[in-house]
């Protein structure tokens, strides 16, 4: 067991903005949502599942919605309470911890807050350790668990709950009454015991995006070698420096989508195209595909290191591109139907790690 | 207490027609799904909400999509059955009975298939006596009574269960979620008390109905003097006699919306522009609004006598226009801000039935 206090919550912000991948959210709201409950409640539990009742119920306790609008509708928090509680009043149990259904962007540091509140643990595990757009692209979906029943509640007191057959279904359901909902609410879901998520879940998601969160502050603090000691640490890899070009946005189908092109600053020959849906998803070079999607895609400045995220792109900034694997947990059977290319409708293969870049 | 038989069903499928007021979906599938259920289970109970225990609960039991989609998406009789259970488990209490909200359209008779097969007698009133597009548009409203808890379900097992802070938001977020079920599902809504619908309810709307289609029939089979009965019956007006000559409808915001204009038999200087929105909502005679919202506004085809839906509108039809009165029991205060024609959008003011036609 591990307890983060106020100390901890910019290196895991920062961590968290890296494992968002250009989308997940801006963490700054959770940030403060979070040091506040710590404030008020003292420092936070994250806890092994393991090491928790094998029965006990966790539930998960996230934002959902659209990036832009959570950014200027700031939770006021009791919507968050409101699903945890509809759920705990549905499954007629209370939960014995929270967790993150996502280590990546704001729903990383959200259940930190809210199980401030509520006395309660966060687990140390997740189900992407990464951001992704929808509900159903987990381990847990992979492992057949059902992401339902779902809560999803606003902060006027209106709720829902959704029982679906698929977590498919669970998501467009979902997605629906966030859109007649103001497009920032919260969710409850993915309820499932301390068993399952030891089974299923990506272990250690919390602890490992402090630790990267840690090691990218001593590389933007200019630590002598902390880059060095930021790639290893993350597996990860500089594949390329660049200068943006060319960037073109659009918000369609609930979806912030985008291509953003950058140009080498040594070698004018070595051309960069990243797409986006949301996060960064799929990076080519000379049109040769180089990190696929469920592999992360993170953009830092040149100069201070800050992880640049989609809405913050602009023409003419210098930027390192880096590469990391996905958690390996996401390496079973069904990951490429999941969240592989063809996933978000790029008509290419997925390249292995380390294969290209 | 009344019972209903199958020979009762095409008479009351016929009232239904008319109290659709154009829209309120083709009550045909219905009539076939409350046929066989009255030949599996028997005849059907009507009863008056004072004749049951009091606090016992009712539930209402509804299609809700769009017209269109639902006569080619042929219900399975399941998700109503799921619709009303899932009520139940979350009231942790079994209905007494159940009732339409809406006795107009389809709606009138999917309660009494649904209620022959749970074995539990329909109620004999409803909150609307004619069909509106929107779950807000209630007695029950204006009395101030939450639709919500709603459940929709859909035949494969999806279920919605919603908790909302006003009957618009009710309507918002059913509306949203059947978006993505497919856009013809069940509804369970405005559970409440008997005393409830014994103070709030329009009384006596199943066997008015009833009695209205058998009037309405009378007229079709050409009995002589039968149409000044079906209008003294309907205390209606009949206020004009045209031919189509011209028609616009669209599909838009999830309304069927459109214009009909008709030319007088005899006096072609008389013209009237009759407005949709699902349902046949203002006529104007030569730009004067003589019928309005939420009086009811209904087509006869010159010949037959048949009931002429806005699906079936077309260019050269002879048919004749009638108008009757709104339920009494909507005259009271908050009606035009509810169901009045600004409430659809058209700024014009209601024309108390009798005053222009």
């Amino acid at each position: 067991m591990r307890t983060i206090d106020t100390g901890d919550i910019d290196d895991m912000a920062l961590g968290a903005t890296l494992l968002g991948t250009g989308g997940g959210g801006d963490p700054y709201i959770a940030k403060l949502m979070v040091k506040q409950a710590i404030e008020k409640y003292g420092p936070i539990s994250v806890v092994d599942p393991r090491d928790l009742p094998q029965d006990g119920l966790v539930m998960t306790s996230a934002v959902i919605g659209a990036p832009t609008v959570i950014l200027e509708k700031i939770p006021s928090g009791t919507e968050f309470i409101a699903a945890v509680k509809a759920m705990a009043r549905y499954k007629g149990q209370d939960p014995v911890a929270l967790m993150a259904i996502e280590a990546g962007g704001m729903n990383t540091l959200v259940p930190l807050a809210i199980a401030g509140e509520l006395g309660l643990p966060v687990i140390d595990a997740d189900s992407m350790r990464r951001a992704f757009p929808q509900i159903e692209m987990t381990t847990f979906t992979l492992a057949g668990i059902s992401a339902a029943p779902l809560a999803v509640a606003d902060e006027k007191g209106n709720l829902c709950i959704f029982e679906t057959t698929t977590n498919q279904v669970a998501e467009t359901l979902a997605r629906g009454a966030v859109i007649q909902l103001g497009l920032a609410n919260a969710i409850t879901c993915y309820t499932m015991t301390a068993a399952q998520i030891a089974q299923h879940g990506i272990h250690g998601s919390m602890t490992y995006c402090m630790d990267l969160g840690h090691h990218l502050a001593a590389v933007q603090r200019g630590e002598t070698g902390a880059f060095a000691r930021f790639l290893e640490f993350a597996e990860a890899k500089h594949v390329f420096s660049g200068k943006i070009v060319d960037i073109d946005r659009r918000t369609t189908k609930g979806f912030a989508r985008g291509t953003v092109i950058l140009e080498h600053v040594t070698d004018p020959d070595r051309v960069m195209r990243i797409e986006i849906q949301n996060e960064y998803l799929i990076a080519f070079e000379n049109d040769v595909p180089v990190l696929t999607v469920p592999d992360l895609i993170s953009m830092l400045d040149h100069e201070t290191a800050t992880p640049i995220t989609t809405e913050t792109l602009a023409y003419g900034q210098r930027l390192e591109v880096i590469g990391m694997p996905c958690a390996p947990e996401w390496h079973q059977p069904g990951m490429l139907d999941l969240v592989g290319p063809r996933a978000f409708g790029y008509d290419i293969d997925y390249v292995p790690f380390g294969d290209k870049a």
